[in-house]
């Protein structure tokens, strides 16, 4: 059941920055369980998860989006949008509500997680980091936006990742306060006429990138 | 060659954070390469991979991360580590390199990306985001975390990606002075012995983490 190395490679390959989605061909809904499936799944930091996937499905809501987006059509045109938006800060509360969720999953008395409730609240919420939270949370976002494009590549679902766009726009569009959108992605299809798809795809090589000790 | 959804949930789902790796299990060389070129075929804005994996192999050296890791033993058990250490800032020498290599890549005239060069120059080097250009960077290197840690699920090689380090300590020992870290990832295989192999899971129900409007 595991994937060889060689079809591993050939679905990154296979990967590339959609720039024209085809308007006609949506994903079928078993498809976009799977990727919210994925999505939810992705690792992050304590397994705290501190974001929220914001999927503006309205048309006229997507137009505005795309108004916020340089124009840019794969915010209309694509079959699905994903918001990532970061938490802005970690609360008690947030330590609460998460705390409580895991006991209750692993059957543990809350009790047993103190020692893990000092540790989140004297890291995230008090400690050090507490003022560089919303950084911390944007840098889970990413890491989910990374195994999402990995994911829809494995099933053949094309994806366009974006940072052209105006957060705060994004926020008061969607209206979030306690969260901010840190990217974006759209997933459908390419289109035919996409000339991005052809394109060469380019990589420093091993020796600039990696660099052993 | 694509994977079917059930394969690639069941992979997702396999991925955990493993805490105790088996020492005496070593990745196979060709396995290395692969995740090697998945990490190199990491999305990234624009494409400017602003990061470079750094690959400590000298035992001595992998024993001082592991100080600077609150001790750790993953940092030293674990059959392979990738420390992700971000560019500080981008420089307009940044650009010119990753101009030249894609021109070169493509076959193109350097005067046919003058456009894209005042792009990024107008963004990350001279414009509003060039004094947050480390967090940006920091944000793509996770990007590529995301994108190791579920092709490393694929191939089931186990993983854990940590934050609970040193990055300071780790800049120095590292001797980085254009790079910063942000965080690390063992690879190896689980040990029998580790206990968190067997705890469920936990994640928050799509009903909180997904918001559809």
């Amino acid at each position: 059941m595991t994937q060889s190395p060689e079809e591993l490679l050939e679905s990154l390959q296979w990967r590339y920055a959609t720039k024209v989605f085809d308007k006609t061909r949506k994903l079928q809904d078993s498809d976009w369980e799977t990727l919210k499936q994925a999505l939810t799944l992705s690792a992050s930091s304590y397994g705290l998860q501190p974001y929220r996937f914001v999927i503006p499905t309205a048309p006229e809501l997507r137009m505005k989006l795309r108004d916020a987006s340089r124009g840019q059509a794969q915010v209309t045109d694509a079959s699905h949008l994903v918001v990532f938006a970061a938490r802005n800060e970690i609360t008690p509360q947030d330590v609460d509500h998460f705390l409580e969720s895991l006991a209750a999953t692993r059957g543990l008395p809350l009790e047993k997680l103190e020692g893990f409730r000092a540790t989140l609240t004297g890291d995230l919420v008090e400690g050090p980091r507490a003022t560089i939270a919303g950084h911390w949370a944007a840098r889970q976002a990413y890491l989910a936006l990374g195994n999402l494009l990995a994911s829809a590549a494995m099933l053949r679902i094309d994806a366009c990742p974006m940072e052209g766009f105006s957060p705060t726009q994004y926020d008061e569009i969607l209206g979030l306060s306690d969260y901010h959108t840190v990217c974006i992605c759209a997933l459908g299809y390419r289109s035919p006429e996409d000339a991005y798809a052809q394109a060469l795809k380019f990589r420093f090589p091993a020796e600039e990138l990696f660099v052993i000790k």
